[in-house]
């Protein structure tokens, strides 16, 4: 304790995935220092009295300046991107660097890091995206990149231009079980897809509306058991991405109850949204294109579903999957400046910024614990993902990543008032209770009193991620 | 009643899927004409006192004479493999005419009446075997030929030369639902297959044994569960053939309880034969490639399984799948002349004559009811496959294909008894209870006390079928 | 064929469990003698064209002239009430001969038999219940009652002068064990309801609609379970009467699915009512009082869950649980002359005419075949009870007990036009598709083109039971 | 920081239920002031380097000094009992104030006090035991108690002396939902036990091996899923109490899985222990009295269900069930001073010192994970039972109850080393890795070294118990 702290948070009502204590937090070189009453002044000081300190969140699932085929763009850079995330609360952000079909991985990641450095503001890993696993990709690049921090990565088992194989699929999971890596997986069936999507499209049924009778559950819930099966033969721990209901949930719950490692995760759409917001009962309209992504949003049986899983342990990680698009964007959902039939609507909606707010409000709401909130939102996709103890806690000798939440505080969410750079919030006009108020990463303070305080792009660092922590 | 009876079976105790009555039979013009107590004389008599009348079996999953790849030639044609049938109970049978990739499934239908007409003893009826659903055929041949009466067809989830793709299972259960056929389907995913295979091959692991680790219960139960969404997205039954354990039950029973119509079948091999029959435990003499089948047998855990489902009217129908390829035979088992790593080795098992009485032993051991076994063995297979009322009962109007079963018989199951032409059975040495003594195929005596009496080759008639009747 | 036939009914289009088929049907002594065409002249004739001619039906649950506690007393007795079975195509009746607590069972008996003498107009059998069972009951009074034909017997888990304790079920499981009898059970738990009873009455809601509060489908599915876990105890197949949904009939299928013998039964009211014909939503008018029974009606996706049941093989059982209270009477639904609060209601509805024609109704509505109608209503039941192949098909030597169906003719049911003594019938208005137009009971018609040809009260037999068939 | 340390350890492997840093931790008044490196030097010193600092046990299922009825007497009263448990790394453990029928569950709780006081070495909190529910218990005693610090109570649904109706179940239940209390639930039907017992004792099956036979795992699943039903209708959580294997599992499993707040517990014999520690194949000698508990221990596949269950969610805590009889003791296991039918044994096994280590020898094992390990036998139990955050966690302002696990220290239990007044282990020769070395209590070192440093009895304080917090 010989040398000044560089901050004090006096009063901290502190929460984190397990325990909840009052105390004044110290940091120094931007980690926590100590934990204690009654700490010596520190260089800056700030009163958290009323507010409850966070660990900030951490979203293990988003997409950020990620090349993309066809004409689409992304609307968020890692600045614009990272800048939402640091207003929504969330302090580390893993977007996925993208293998294409015929290229390298190790290529995609260098190229990833040229579009991070000098943008990001909030601090980043990167997940990957293996689209194309050749030998030389199973063999060298991805056990390579294993080993330099790279120890997550995605597979897609629909999207023409991603999807893998049964086979290809079974390899991407031995060499993860060879080099300690974790899975993440989407699950939806590519060919039921096309087929369903062939059938619509043929009876001229091409509204947006008609995206999610092209991806009904049974879809997800079929490549969910089949992704399942590959694991257990394998025998090695997966995580299903972005459930969207109660039959792949079922499917999971099945499979932990054999104990298998199934991992899961789930994102607000699938709590806010339903097949109605993109006009399902007779809506043609194309405004139903921003709420078009992939597994569909369901009904509300299903949204009861996710909230009663979340809170029952089935899920591990609760992520944004931003995925932004504009709207009124020929590089976006209206694609070549024109309304699309669904199978050509850019696919995601964005949710970096509101994902904590969202998630938040069911505390009050009784659908969850802080505990369970911290766990979902930040501890667990930390130490799945390789992070922790540097994120996901508050502890001494952790990132002194820290976000004061007012709990009361009442919000209503408009695009006007998030930092992203998409042109709507599918969320628009949902008021909520609770909000990040203060913001700090590494000890510096990039959100006071809800304003962002326009650090400069390029601070967040990157974080080669260590091997993944599954409990 | 004015013209005579041609024959007269008396006293006999008839069991039907539901009913049992004693009374005596009277047949003109090969059907049942007149079932009552003290029937006029008969031109043919025979007192059936102390036997049971059953209808005849009808095998529906067998393989005659079908066209091979590679150099292998199944050792039953239609003449000895239906007179194998005759001698075990079973009077009609359905084997499959079979498509090959890039070929027509109409000339395959013809090519196969040709390996049929002159040789056969016993009704037949045809299933296809759609490998490659062509345009031509989904929007043409399919239809035609289900029209003809070929109402139900077969698809192969594994194999090389026989596996659908997802979209290709599809489009064919499509044409089914528009035309009102069944699709059987062979349930196992073949790139877990081959990629387990060649994890085996590559260690050196080839003997037969290894054989069943290549097919785990988990890669039969997966591709269950995808053939039961496609199902279900389709909106059509389908039958599961050949199901081996109780993961694949686990997930047919799921279906079925949720209301979809999802039927399944299972076979002796289930029953009688386990992993250790290819030599399991070590033993890796060539021997366990007479009991070489996919799915593979599995444990006495899963027998049990099998058994209970049985029971439970979790199965519809209860076939040999007959796959007659001799061992010691350089177009059989030693392909080659040799032996043969494990995923070289023609797959199957013979039972087209065993089927019946290692099931009736059953119920002598509590396993079953005498109602079902002619449920599973005759009525369901001939209703479900378009052959009912002529078919699987004793009633009015129905062939008179009565098989008189001796319930006290205590039988030796040995290969030089049996009458296919396969050099091995892999049933040798069992002993059962109860067997088909005498055997009348539309009113003609076929066997009588266990003797095969010769009929002509090509009695046997081809029998178009109807629409499945599914309850 | 040597003496003339008493009756032929010709060209009738047979439906048995499992076959159907079209001949002529020769009666003789009550019996079916031949089945066949062209049967030779007899000396009543009976042209059934367009007609299907279906087993009579067995109510295998109903209640006729029972003693009630309290001053209720039932509307029907065996004259009316067999009546009313026969008009609605039943033939066979097997109400309960009821132990008072303190009483004897065989005392039980013998009252029953004087109550049914010489006014049955159809065949009946008895069930027991057994409501005290005394070391006299279980050693002496039940094995020898067994033994002279009452091989069922129905217990209670609720309602204070009939339940028995968990340690009671147990000493009567063991008794149907030891001397092959089959165990009904009435499955709530007592205590459950006297609790929310308690509840409800304390607050005030007292109207019929409280009632299914009272009684939640938890208090069934719990007392299910138990009920199940007896029965693997015991080692002893039992069989669940009145299940009204999916929770009850989760707990079965799971017992099931474990190769536990556990049999279950459902009715009419499960089918065509629901907690709104109580007044669930907020009537608090009499009127609902004429659906209170026990369980009660659940809601439209309880009803979907039993007809799937019925469909899926669940159920062996559809009978009527006829409990006939008048509403309008002081010793009925308005006992002692005024409204009562919901618990003091007499439990029960009628429908012992109205059964066959609410099920074959699913027929036309693709719910279930033809074959499961018979299975459900006729043969299962026979051969569960015992009467068996006398009861419960169209076969040579079984009882001539025929009810020809006009499948097409279209009935709006109301109380008027019923042949029961009760002043209602909760039904009124359902228009059914499919009647019984004629019905012959041990060859002697009863009912002639819809006309009840008033046979001789007393003409209907006692059937003493044999042991029970399970499958 | 203005006033000195108590204590400080130096460079502590800090674990909670959710998080792992190293540090130093500074003690001030019993309690945790600060955490952090380089503290300032405290009164005493410790240097923790290469152990683990896990929060103190807590066990929240023991039975102490409790009075029991026929003779019976435990070996354990307060001192030697938390004795125990202190060197074995539990500082707080929460016996049972046990109502008797007929009896003041005031009374009991203020006899218990009297017990305790002078005697505990460790803190302690009362659960109490409902035994007689009568109006004055449910209307007064309870909730008075609830609000001084009992917030916790059992029933059981077996044993003569202590069981409660289905409808007192009810009652105790809603009590604690209006007084937001937590039930702990001993589910195992007792009419099946006295049935099962019965028979086993008629045909002279006596010796301790029948103990398990009379108590099969059907026995426990019907009560658990009885007592879930309690809940769901009563709208309130509870806890099933030693679940012993997969049967009670799957409806645990199947409640949480509905959203139903049911929790569980186990215990160590459920994954040590099996039928054949009470000699189930043959041994007929009296040992297997040692290991006799209720519910008993199952088989190796119920084992490796509940250690599957508990790294799988399933499980909140883990307890000792500590229930101190002596063996060679007229007043334990020899009751009378004679070999006992099995019925008569008292029932339970010795267990609060071993609980920690046989738990924490399977994390070298994979079984769980070190924060699974924390959480299921300090923090849970700590928070369920309301001594959260004083007990339960390492953290600002916790109670400095801090035990130094030596996490590679193989030790093989043996009774001689134990500290218990009973005269045997169940666990007796078995070696586990990882052993508590030191032991803090409120900052006060109690165990050094493994050496137990004889504090004075009575220094253990009573803890009243808040609200439950149950995620």
């Amino acid at each position: 304790m010989s040398t000044e702290l560089d901050l004090v948070i006096r009063n901290a009502d502190v929460v984190t995935a397990s325990d909840r204590f009052t105390c004044d937090i110290g940091v120094r070189d931007g980690r926590i220092a100590v934990l204690g009453n009654g700490l010596p002044r520190g260089v800056r000081e700030l009163d958290a009295s009323g507010l409850l300190a966070l660990p900030g969140g951490v979203d293990g699932h988003c997409h950020l300046d990620q090349p993309m085929p066809d004409g689409m763009r992304m609307a968020d850079d890692f600045f614009t991107g990272t800048r939402a995330a640091i207003c929504g609360g969330t302090t580390t952000v893993i977007p996925f660097a993208a293998q294409e079909k015929g290229g390298s991985l190790k290529a995609a990641v260098a190229d990833y890091h040229r579009r991070a450095e000098g943008r990001a503001v909030a601090d980043y890993g990167f997940h990957l995206i293996v689209a194309d696993p050749t030998p030389e990709v199973l063999k060298h690049e991805l056990p390579e990149l294993i080993h330099q921090g790279y120890t997550s990565f995605k597979v897609y088992m629909t999207y023409d231009d991603l999807k893998l194989s049964d086979r290809e699929m079974l390899d991407v999971l031995d060499v993860a079980k060879q080099n300690n890596a974790l899975v993440m997986v989407h699950a939806e069936n590519a060919d039921c897809i096309s087929w369903l999507t062939e059938k619509l499209v043929g009876e001229g049924r091409i509204s947006p509306r008609f995206h999610g009778l092209s991806r009904p559950a049974a879809v997800e819930r079929e490549a969910t058991h089949r992704a399942i099966t590959f694991a257990e033969l394998v025998d090695v721990p997966i995580l299903i991405v972005h459930v969207s209901g109660k039959e792949a949930i079922e499917q999971i719950r099945w499979a932990q109850s054999r104990g298998l490692q199934i991992l899961a995760e789930t994102c607000p759409q699938y709590l806010y949204l339903t097949a109605e917001d993109m006009g399902l009962h007779g809506d043609d309209g194309y405004e139903g294109a921003k709420c078009v992504c992939s597994p569909p949003p369901r009904d509300p049986e299903n949204q009861a579903a996710v909230w009663r899983a979340l809170a029952g342990g089935v899920f591990s990680v609760f992520s944004s999957d931003h995925a932004p698009f504009n709207y009124d964007d020929a590089q976006g959902k209206k694609l070549g400046g024109l309304a699309q039939p669904f199978d050509h609507i850019p696919n995601g909606v964005p949710g970096i910024e509101t994902r904590l707010p969202l998630l938040f409000d069911g505390i009050a709401r009784g659908k969850l614990s802080l505990h369970q909130f911290v766990e979902l939102t930040s501890y667990r996709p930390a130490r799945l993902y390789g992070l922790y103890p540097r994120k996901g806690t508050i502890a001494v000798g952790a990132d002194a990543d820290i976000t004061l939440w007012d709990p009361e505080r009442r919000v209503r969410i408009t695009n006007d008032a998030l930092h992203h750079a998409v042109d709507y919030t599918p969320y628009e006009g949902i008021e909520v209770t609770g909000w990040p108020v203060h913001c700090f990463s590494r000890g510096e303070l990039l959100v006071e009193n809800g304003k962002y305080l326009e650090p400069a792009p390029g601070r967040g660092q990157f974080l080669p991620a260590g091997a993944p922590s599954l409990v």
